[in-house]
């Protein structure tokens, strides 16, 4: 994810294909030493080739864990109990498969931009090496089995995490939420359910998986993420128009430029009003370069890159160093 | 006034001597042929060396009387009611003579820092070379003759302009007002009586002119001075522990180097922070710069630089860039 080039609204794609063993219980059922078991079996196969690194969970510290969780290459809860689970990352960060989470096998491939043909292909090519290795439990009328009744099917979730200040300013959200429910996608927080809009950054995914094929899918969250874009990016135009928010968007630049303190959400917000301003071509700050800060301001990534936890006031001195800093690189 | 070393605290000295001719009424009970007069026969007096330039008030727009006004150069009264009064200003604007004002005579100088016997040297050495040629209205008892009873004596006021942040912020302004008005001093607001402070600059000026000589007057105003900018002083060292305040003087610096739209209030706000920044040797701007923008930024003054007269939005887009290049040059 060095080398690329930022979409001035969709943030990133992400695939997720749920798998389970067709010989073991979820997870949920599993004594520690089946955990183990699964961990291993499936590692074997999918560590193969190199691509993958092994990261046992119980390894790394609360920071650690959380960061990745920021970096949304592992969820939440996967962060918050580590016991018998086992992640794999690749190098790049753009695929990570949590094992042990809620399902035996959760394959994630994370790209920038709107990439969900690219995305999907590595899911589909690494849960292809899986089911050629190992008897994944499968439904001829139900699909993939999954924990959760909601995955049964494709098991799969696609998203795209869309930058939308514009409509969110203009009030829309709601209406466009509810019109995206009634065609069977979702719309929601940064963090995924439950959790609130953080920057003006929302999730679309899809939410059948039964009765229906990935291409479908992926070809609805598609159409349905252009469709959100061009509204946004209308709404982004009637922005220019207006004075007071211009003002809002240089004066972010000059805060983010020279805080001495920046809380997290703060922060946040300032960089979603610089994101803004940098893909209207008021500003002169590369996207690449915003995205990356949206997740390395995070907490437990700071206290990761410190090397070590950090009081919340410190960690909004570091925060405001590291903003400073990047603006300043040319 | 253009090449001097600011200081960390005193913006400016003034000197103000008021004088009236024997041979008139005061202003108030002159017909227009009279103070047509009085004009013309003070300033056959003070234009003798060419230091001064002639200017009827009659003669400039409403924005550029104002405009001297808010350099200090003027009252406000002699600005709002042009009819009959005439402007003596020297070429660097640190003597201004008002004719017609509240006195036939106004005589005013302004250095920058605090300088009251420099200032007061000038004033008097034009007060003597009128006082040489024209008769002016003196008593034995009373002094110097005015048309308010409060100026009687000496006519003379003594100010200095303190740039007060720290004393401000830590609520001691109130405090320190009561003690000086017991000490015959009075402290208010940044254009005279009445008026609040702006930019947390304040006004130290004497209040008695009776029984007391001009060199007491001064010396007493000096040494309060003094006094008050070392407890200034004392409040900043203070706030250096404070990273909460330290973030805002960042952010001001930060805000006026990117603000697309700055009214005059925030801007002089910001401008306080900065200033004091400055001085505390957090920011690196110089103090001169940003006393010259206090001035510049003043309505009538970006109207008069401007041209002509604008709305004020447009003078807040104008005065935002005015601020923002004068930061960024050199």
């Amino acid at each position: 994810m060095k080398d690329y080039k930022a979409d001035p609204i969709v943030l990133s794609t992400r695939i997720r294909l749920a798998r389970n063993l067709k010989d073991y219980p979820f997870p949920a059922r599993l004594s520690p030493a089946e955990k183990a078991q699964v961990n291993d079996e499936v590692a074997a196969v999918l560590l193969e080739d190199g691509s993958l690194r092994r990261i046992d969970m119980e390894s790394l510290s609360d920071s650690e864990a959380v960061s990745l969780a920021e970096k949304h290459l592992i969820s939440p809860e996967f962060a918050s109990d580590a016991e018998g689970r086992t992640l794999l990352l690749s190098q790049d960060e753009t695929v990570s498969i949590m094992l042990c989470e809620e399902d035996h096998i959760r394959i994630q491939v994370i790209e920038p931009g709107l990439s969900l043909d690219e995305a999907y292909g590595k899911a589909d090519a690494l849960d292809d090496r899986l089911a050629r290795r190992l008897p994944v439990a499968f439904d001829e009328k139900l699909g993939y089995l999954t924990q959760c009744p909601t995955n049964l099917g494709t098991a799969l979730r696609a998203s795209v995490m869309l930058h939308l200040p514009a409509l969110s300013r203009a009030g829309l959200m709601g209406r466009l939420s509810s019109t995206i429910a009634k065609l069977g996608l979702t719309l929601r927080g940064t963090y995924g359910e439950g959790t609130k809009p953080i920057g003006e950054l929302f999730q679309l995914s899809n939410q059948v998986t039964l009765g229906i094929s990935e291409q479908v899918a992926i070809q609805n969250l598609a159409a349905i993420a252009r469709q959100i874009m061009a509204q946004e990016t209308e709404a982004r135009e009637a922005l220019r128009q207006d004075n007071v928010f211009i003002d809002k968007i240089y004066r972010a630049r000059g805060i983010l430029g020279s805080a001495y303190m920046l809380s997290c959400s703060e922060c946040t917000d300032l960089l979603s009003l610089v994101r803004l301003g940098a893909a209207l071509g008021l500003l002169d700050v590369p996207l690449e370069k915003l995205d990356r800060l949206l997740t390395e301001i995070q907490p437990a990534t700071i206290n990761v890159a410190a090397g070590q936890p950090c009081a919340p006031a410190q960690r909004d001195v570091i925060r405001a160093q590291k903003v400073k800093d990047a603006l300043q690189e040319r």
